[in-house]
């Protein structure tokens, strides 16, 4: 049996921390603020948006819903990015996607200013994880891998990773994070000829395949640290990850469960974004 | 004995494309135009200037040569480029480095507009590497590496590459490329344990260790395509690689040779990007 890699002590363990950095905002009169920027009303969306205020709630981190038609226009939604850049007690914006068709989502996404960017979707938060700098904000997904590896003491130097997507949500940005943080990184993707192999050369394997519980038996051996970002639904109608738990959970060392694991921790980095954006813009005023 | 992957036929592709693009701009009364900005007068980069000036010449692509004095304040630099961007007869900008000490050369470098950086220097560059997209343009390096593996036809598709290096000029931007081409990737780096190993695995071997000779027989297998990127001098004063070729050469399949090989196609590789952005500016124009 694996050691479970929980989510809920990670985020404690932030939660903790953040009220701490908040109060001392508050005490200077800053309330960190986050807009969140919906178009349409897709049940996802929404379903994330309600957690994610709770979460904001009980960190004392306040939450603007910005709701808007799936008819907006173009130059519309990009007003209100530009609304949200001149506002000054808005810290952080997240902007839900997919956009829809009729909009340009890139032009959108780089409309927004990068202090504000805590979900890293502008080009510059993007060249800050490559080049390893801090320039805006990476996306949450890939680091809430790393806030599990830190709490758990998993240190990536001189591991062989083993990175299973290369999006530029997760696959691509995780990469870069364990190359900074000294791992040997091997990228794997739907081109990749005997993955399974690929994996199991794996100290460290992450899982951004994008597809419920296609990750095997063979693509474990012992001693394997495995964290599973996907959220999927089987067919019984209950959430699973990209990893096939049963068949992970005899052979490696350790796993993150899902639900319960990369996805819990993800918000609670999208807030800790937030409170480093106000911490910043608290530092800039002087 | 290996198949010389050599720079020369590489380029002479290159320049009769660029020759070609060159005339068609000159017909639309455009002459593609390179600065050369140099701080200082360090040997090696005048050399480097000569070089590129000559190939420049023989393209038909004008070089203005930017001659700066290394006690020069910041904020004059930053005006110089400023000019650049603003000058419509200049297309493409080239800034030696490292700057002196006492100017912040991140805020020199992001201060070109992308569309003039055919070096990638710029946050802007560096994100299109990252997410893909033309934004700026790529380092020249990296590229001139995926000019030689198409022009020998070496297709990356399903095949295992081995990156040695994480430099933004070279390691993390060809594993970039590599990526986008659908090669499974590795990046190895100076905490890389039993790096010989990892890079046996590789069908191609990118090697930017920035070590004269450090890689030896035990980093090779038959049927592997080796390209060096190192430019050093050995104890003798002769140019050589990062690879040992003399333990290279029985071994692998194919290997660029240094001097001759990735050197001579990184400057085409800069005179390619200038057309193109010369060509992008008369399309801004119409």
């Amino acid at each position: 049996m694996a050691e479970l890699l929980k989510g809920a002590p990670v985020v404690a363990a932030l939660n903790e921390k953040l009220i701490q950095k908040v109060t001392a905002l508050k005490e200077k009169n800053i309330k960190p603020t986050l807009a969140f920027v919906r178009v349409g009303e897709r049940p996802d969306d929404v379903a994330y948006e309600n957690g994610a205020l709770k979460r904001c709630e009980k960190i004392g981190v306040r939450a603007q819903r910005v709701t808007l038609p799936s008819d907006i226009s173009q130059d519309e939604l990009l007003e209100m990015i530009r609304e949200i850049n001149a506002d000054t007690s808005v810290h952080g914006m997240l902007l839900f996607r997919p956009l829809p068709k009729h909009i340009y989502e890139s032009l959108v996404c780089n409309a927004l200013t990068p202090e504000k960017d805590v979900d890293g979707i502008t080009n510059s938060s993007n060249a800050g994880v490559f080049i390893g700098k801090s320039i805006g904000y990476p996306p949450c997904t890939p680091q809430a891998c790393m806030e599990i590896l830190d709490y758990y003491n998993i240190e990536p130097t001189g591991k062989k990773a083993v990175v299973i997507g290369r999006s530029l949500v997760v696959g691509k940005p995780a990469a870069m994070m364990l190359i900074q943080r000294n791992a040997t990184v091997t990228i794997c993707h739907t081109r990749t000829k005997d993955m399974p192999a690929v994996c199991r050369e794996a100290d460290i394997l992450i899982v951004a395949a994008g597809r419920a519980g296609i990750v095997g038996k063979e693509y474990f051996r012992d001693g394997q640290i495995v964290i599973d970002v996907g959220i999927n639904v089987d067919e019984k109608g209950n959430l699973c990850g990209d990893v096939n738990f049963a068949e992970a959970d005899p052979i490696v060392k350790a796993i993150t469960p899902v639900p319960g694991g990369v996805g819990t921790v993800t918000t609670s980095v999208l807030i800790k974004h937030v409170v480093e954006a106000a911490e910043q813009a608290a530092n800039r005023k002087g």
